[in-house]
């Protein structure tokens, strides 16, 4: 069966003000009325059914979760005891589907993706299963680049077809700086490593335990005391251990059964204030997104919302963020918006 | 006797979020816990004691003052039905002065100076109270230009004193473009023209008869009404019939009784957020001024205050003012700061 594992342990800083360590980017409800991770539930199905859809967080979040997301059954929360980057994350995942599917195909999806066209989504989706299924590869789904990004990973791919819709990888390529990403473009051989990955939970496990055999072990003993009635302190102590890794780092750069899916859909990575301000068709004759009590005046290009009753005004500025909330305000040209979750670590120091 | 008449009837909205319609500029604690009214009263003393002081002000801003700053006798106050701009405030400021002491020797001063030397100050006025004494002249304070400011209208004197401390006015010139500016400078003839005066009520009254003789009709009318117990409409009726017009452009453009005392004190006009981030000493490595729970990163010659519990974060940007208040936010670079009272107008309309 397939199953869907959506990672959403993020702190989402870079959303400050409007995201804070108790409402995490997951549960912002930044295009409509619903939260993110809510958006990205509703869009797998039916193609993923509700009761075959997990998600994976961190222990302090779930609560919030729970809140703020009703009608979520109890056991849809596969919870890390504190974030260790995505491998580990991915591996507590495989080790909990095992016990409720052994034969369970996988589909990894952060929790922070804009997906414009649900039906293209769910194809692109059945032809990496399909693929996994037959050949039991390790897949990712790889996004047309439109821009040098320097913010994504890239992956270098055949141009045929290895099996239908599907390729096979030549290398991952780390965030390259702006020329490197020009020049990736210019090959034409380059996709966007969009961070969504399916394959079964056997083989993501023994591709752990080739290439990260230390994350593998404590998997193992997690595994073991999951159980055991009393093995709580066992899975702490064990998720303790394990050093954070990344799932590109530690497989996907190394595995030779990697492939990828292009995708066939309209996608954006919510990464930051840009993302929401390049969403937003809201704009006035500046180009500027204004929502809320706000006055602009000669300011092109820039975001300005005020999420609060107080006025907000912005004069003479180009090419900025300016978001007002009942948490702060936050100021800050769109190309250094890199440096939100900086600002907002040391407003939390400030506030603890 | 020598009178002090403080002009109070600024709406100050250059100062949003900070001063608003209910609290005008002069009632603002800037630099201390005293509004610039009471540190404007108290500069005055002993050379002119509270009981000779008065405020002119818009009849809508006297209850707010009375509550703000508690003492106040009740006759302080001289009130505009409406603001009509500086020549008719002093014009019934001078009506009723010389229903007190119609000897009296009138100093008109603006509610929003900050000076740092007090005893010089003193001294000033007293050079020109005993000029006005001996003379009945019209006199103004100079102040000498530091700066090719074009927010200011300019005197050019003659060097030579023709009394102590008390030199001919040869002209007065509006407020100047950039390069007349300069030029102005670089002559050492000129100096800016400051807005405080010295005169006898008597002098005053006729200077307006002389060059406005419907603006002098309309305040005999209101100094017969001011006799009458049944008076309050005459007088608002003949308010409302008078002209908008400045003292600079009815009289001291076109007397022949014009005079100027430079000053000898430090003098700075509080006239927008470039005033206050000037004067404030307490500022960081990067030459910003930081109060309240405020982040800033990369961000240099900034004023960057919260005037409230929540935090404000402020990026890569620099000579910017960024000020929250309960009231609202102001995101403006330094030099577009003549926009404030703009945007603060827009606000109001859409609060109304």
């Amino acid at each position: 069966m397939i199953h869907a594992v959506i990672m959403a342990g993020g702190k989402g800083t870079r959303f400050w003000p409007v995201s804070t360590p108790e409402r995490p980017k997951q549960l912002l409800r930044l295009f409509d009325e619903r939260t993110m991770i809510e958006q990205t539930m509703l869009r797998l199905q039916p193609f993923i059914p509700t009761e075959r859809q997990y998600i994976v967080t961190i222990e302090e979040q779930v609560e919030e979760f729970a809140r703020q997301v009703p009608g979520l059954r109890p056991d849809v929360f596969i919870t890390e005891p504190f974030a260790r980057n995505t491998a580990p994350c991915i591996g507590l995942s495989a080790v909990h589907l095992s016990k409720i599917d052994p034969e369970a195909i996988m589909v990894v999806l952060p929790a922070d993706h804009r997906i414009s066209d649900k039906d293209a989504f769910h194809e692109t989706l059945q032809t990496a299963c399909n693929f996994v299924d037959e050949s039991d590869g390790i897949v990712t789904i790889g996004i047309h680049p439109v821009r040098p990004e320097t913010g994504y990973g890239y992956i270098q791919y055949e141009r045929d077809e290895f099996r239908p819709g599907t390729h096979r990888v030549v290398t991952f390529a780390e965030k390259p700086n702006r020329e490197t990403a020009i020049k990736f473009l210019e090959t034409g051989e380059f996709l966007w490593n969009s961070g969504m990955f399916i394959w079964s939970v056997q083989r993501i496990l023994s591709e752990l335990e080739e290439h990260t055999p230390e994350l593998h072990s404590a998997l193992m003993e997690i595994s073991d005391a999951l159980d055991d009635p009393n093995g709580a302190d066992r899975i702490y102590r064990a998720y303790q251990s394990i050093k954070p890794i990344s799932i590109d780092y530690s497989v996907m750069e190394k595995t030779r059964n990697a492939y990828v899916v292009p995708a066939s859909f309209g996608w954006s990575d919510i990464g930051s204030w840009e993302e929401v301000y390049q969403l937003d068709e809201d704009r006035d004759v500046n180009d500027t997104v204004q929502h809320g009590p706000v006055v602009t005046i000669d300011t092109k290009g820039s975001y300005v919302v005020s999420r609060t009753d107080l006025p907000l005004a912005v004069i003479g500025l180009d090419n900025v963020v300016v978001v007002q909330t009942d948490e702060g305000t936050l100021v800050c040209p769109r190309d250094r918006l890199q440096d939100v979750g900086k600002a907002s670590e040391i407003i939390h120091k400030l506030k603890s």
